[in-house]
């Protein structure tokens, strides 16, 4: 009864994340969560390309772009231009240390461009159904899932392996050009392209599972 | 007994990783669980930098470089040299796909730069036994612990969360500068600073709870 009261209580609550709603490219497979018997979803994200700045001394990030589908290459020169930082090719010292030059940058933290997979935090009712669930998002070709909560409630993590990661200015200095930018955008796309199949191919393998148990799909 | 059993079983084994030895930055480390009763470490990597080719064709990698320490610019510049690939400003097209100029590139893949971090995987003699690891390995400051098998053996997937990846060279041709690169490594070098010290925050935990049990540290 417990795991059905807190699964009742948490699919009411407020959604409490920076979009305030669940992305539409996970959309369907939360709801098909949901609506399992066992299982519910406490957060989910279904992929993201974003620009980060990175406020060291207070631990901190600030989000200068965040885009869930393609990012497209002049959104994203528009975000940096209001960062007002020094171009490529500025003026540089050769041991790799960048000097500032006559711009006035907005920040001098370094940005970092990432590229996110999915996440998914998903509560069992019991270890048997954490179990078969940890099998089933092994099926879908999803790498990492683990349960990273035993005590009080059972609570499975689910992350994709699709992702990049990479520093594009530092000390107010933009560190990538035009061009690299480019290609890195586009293969920041096709990684959160395939995080997005990865997405479907679990909604796939649960649907089999938990729509035709045991004698595979009818007719 | 399985578990003991399986314990002397895996520790005899020959080490079949590519290295064929444990890295020296979590020797410390593994050794301590494997000394504790209820644990056993299957696999593990203090975190590393590499440069891989990426095969899309075959979904095969190859080394181009790899190091368990910090990364010298030099080191890597040998590495890349041996790729044989057009130099950055060879020439590119305004859509962001760059062109193959003279040079005669050994390889057309993508090279991917990237600093991953620590994982481990710790083989635990029960669920009891389970849980207590994943919250020392939480208060070391590594968020991303997860129990990955509960069928035959009770498996914990550690894995730290420094880390960086980005695309450094397509089409045989290089697409960062010597600039650049130094950069990369300079930040890379800093995460996987970050990520031993977290080896040693959780070693440090592990010695505080299972030497000193109960009341703390002794004198």
């Amino acid at each position: 009864m417990q795991f059905d009261n807190e699964k009742v209580t948490c699919l009411k609550r407020k959604d409490n994340s920076n979009k305030g709603s669940i992305d539409p490219d996970i959309r369907n497979l939360v709801d098909l969560i949901n609506s399992l018997e066992d299982y519910y979803t406490t957060s989910s994200c279904s992929g993201r390309i974003v620009i980060i700045e990175l406020i060291e001394k207070k631990k901190d990030t600030k989000f200068i772009f965040v885009e869930h589908n393609k990012a497209k290459f002049n959104s994203i020169k528009s975000s940096l231009k209001t960062m007002r930082l020094n171009q490529v090719d500025g003026g540089g010292r050769e041991d790799g240390n960048i000097e500032s030059k006559e711009a006035n940058p907005k920040t001098k933290n370094n940005l970092w461009f990432k590229q996110e997979s999915l996440i998914l935090h998903v509560c069992c009712r019991d270890l048997k159904s954490a179990e078969e669930l940890l099998s089933i998002v092994r099926n879908s070709g999803i790498k990492r899932a683990g349960i990273i909560s035993l005590r009080n409630r059972i609570i499975i993590e689910i992350i994709g392996t699709e992702h990049m990661e990479t520093l594009i200015a530092k000390d107010g200095n933009l560190l990538v050009d035009d061009k690299f930018l480019k290609v890195l955008i586009a293969e920041a796309n096709k990684k959160l392209e395939r995080n997005k199949r990865n997405v479907d191919k679990l909604y796939l393998e649960l649907k089999k599972k938990f729509e035709y148990p045991s004698s595979g799909f009818t007719t």
